[in-house]
């Protein structure tokens, strides 16, 4: 009791934390609220999902582990395009679960984003919001209020780990709320992005802030994001339905984190393979496991690490020998930078760390994309 | 019920979703448990604070707001300097509260961070702990287990958004654990910063990333972390405390975030002037509030932060034309970088945010530190 009465303070205290400021308009109109699916969907790799906002095809449901069933049904990557001359932008969205977890804020793990495309063709964040879910586990809020009143595109990321099952956008009541006018990320590029926990966003702040999201938005591409915590484990199904993405131009691998010394050896081979020999002309880019920041001082840790990594490796470079074209390599050298700071357990990335993975990602992934 | 029950889920999932791997060395010996408060703690302001964790003097609590003498009760900044050659680094405390917050992960709120000082002096980043606390309050933690057994010197760095009431450090049985051998950060050096919640920590992922420990860590010195959040408000028996901190080489004030423009105005001007006053000889950074990501976009927030920062400034310059020397002004541009990505909810600054303020004021800081 005591307990709940010191968060309810302290979200409280959080939320007026500011100097209160009674704004000149204090009686605001109602909203209305639209269906979000109305509008854009962005970074999807499926059509034949069980809901719209979850991530893998309905098929695979008796296929592959319950846990891995479970972990698509995250949101992450999605995101919501649409156009709005409201001076109001707001959401309102019932979660799956809302769950929590120790190590990432709750705004990343079942926030949504706000981002405006600026004048200059720039994705830019407005605000978050703070996923206080009531007893039917909806969360609202009015990401920005006094918006100029003309026409904007707008962006709204979901859920990185948890998911959704319904979302409505809010704009003022007599607003226009359209598909979106301009084509971003572009409609004919998408990167399809295969991986762990880290690649399914543990533990960015906010929605925005995933390596996959900011590499959407850098690169004017859609960027589908396959990260599964705890269960990149390069199934051959996977692969498979990878492969079925048709419009996929890039394919990246990051499954390193989740596999044993012994998986990486065996697995990857014919994961590589089988996405391959299905998609004969798409690059695939394979990136090595980072070496955790507290395997540094861990001499098990520092020697085992990279032996996954080597395992990871020769593979490539077998499949390379044989005659398999097209693939492509990233070392874990500066993943996450050279100061040791960019996780926030000595595993998972923070912003900085995926700020900075998405800038090692992006030289490779640029030239591949254009071709 | 069934929440709980994902949350556990959640918290098993990615505790155990790195590959799981025996240790060679199956049978760990008991640890011992040692007072922290046998070694160095380090970035604290006053020695008549009413528990060692806490921040404000006892004598403060009747004059000043409830609210304000809770915050002080938060460790934020505060940390334990040792020297050990234990194979492994723990520790166990307990929370004062237990508190959660939406926006900032329970890591940077609740939890500590280990680093280590390395062969080139620099302070690195070892690990983090979950704070998945008992019934009693209590987290544990190993950080680090196989490290090679020679003497290294330690830094761990207390919850930011939570009180601790007592906290042990965990190491092998037979390892000696001392106090610090190496005088960093170096206790002839201190910086006292005062501020909101945005000083105080709101929202770095981790401990070890809010700016008040990254600027200790890079200018070699203790740096006090008088950040209160919602009660940064410029209150006269706060400067009269501040400068009883005798050995503070620099005060760096940035309180804006909390106070209207009306307090910009009217509290500035002698919140200063007794600092100064009271200790002539010491510089004074006065930094502007940041202009909100979202106010970018709001019209009124737009105009109203800007006047804010305009009441504070006017003040700065009515001190310097009034003969009051040794203050510097820091404008917000930059303050968080340019692309309005380095905050959680528009406010708050994340790791990236805390990197760039640190980064902005260290220049300033620096000359400051070293006259």
């Amino acid at each position: 009791m005591m307990k709940r009465l010191l968060q309810i303070i302290f979200a409280v205290i959080v939320v007026t934390q500011t100097a209160t400021v009674a704004t000149a308009e204090e009686k605001k109109a109602p909203l209305k609220y639209v269906d979000a699916l109305d509008f854009r969907m962005i970074n999807k790799g499926f059509d034949d999902t069980e809901t719209p906002y979850t991530r893998l095809p309905k098929y695979l449901q008796d296929s592959v582990r319950a846990d891995l069933w479970n972990r698509q049904q995250c949101s992450s990557g999605l995101g919501i395009r649409f156009s709005t001359n409201s001076t109001r932008v707001g959401v309102r969205y019932t979660l799956l679960w809302d769950t929590h977890m120790f190590h990432m804020a709750d705004t990343g793990l079942k926030g949504t984003d706000l981002y405006i495309l600026t004048d200059d063709g720039r994705w830019e964040y407005v605000n978050t919001n703070r996923p206080i879910a009531n007893d039917k586990k909806e969360c609202e809020k009015v990401f920005v209020e006094n918006l100029d009143g003309k026409a904007h595109e707008f962006l709204i990321y979901l859920p990185l780990y948890d998911g959704v099952t319904k979302m409505d956008i809010a704009v003022d009541s007599l607003a226009k709320i359209e598909k979106p006018k301009v084509d971003s990320p572009r409609k004919s590029k998408k990167i399809v992005m295969y991986g762990t926990s880290i690649l399914q966003g543990g533990c960015s702040t906010r929605t925005g802030m995933v390596a996959t999201n900011m590499i959407q938005r850098d690169l004017n591409c859609e960027v589908v994001n396959l990260g599964f915590s705890g269960e990149g484990k390069m199934d051959q199904c996977i692969a498979r339905a990878m492969a079925r993405i048709k419009d996929a131009d890039v394919y990246v691998l990051d499954p390193v984190p989740n596999c044993t010394e012994m998986m990486c050896d065996t697995l990857t081979y014919d994961f590589v393979k089988t996405l391959r020999e299905l998609r004969p002309n798409v690059p695939i880019v394979m990136v090595e496991g980072p070496m955790y920041t507290y395997a540094k001082y861990d001499s098990f840790f520092k020697s085992y690490l990279p032996k996954k990594n080597a395992a990871y490796r020769k593979n490539y470079e077998k499949l390379v020998a044989d005659g398999y074209k097209n693939i492509y390599y990233v070392t874990s050298e500066g993943l996450t930078g050279d100061d040791n700071e960019g996780t926030v357990d000595g595993i998972h990335f923070t912003d900085i760390g995926f700020r900075r993975y998405a800038d090692k990602l992006i030289p490779v992934l640029k030239p591949l994309l254009e071709k």
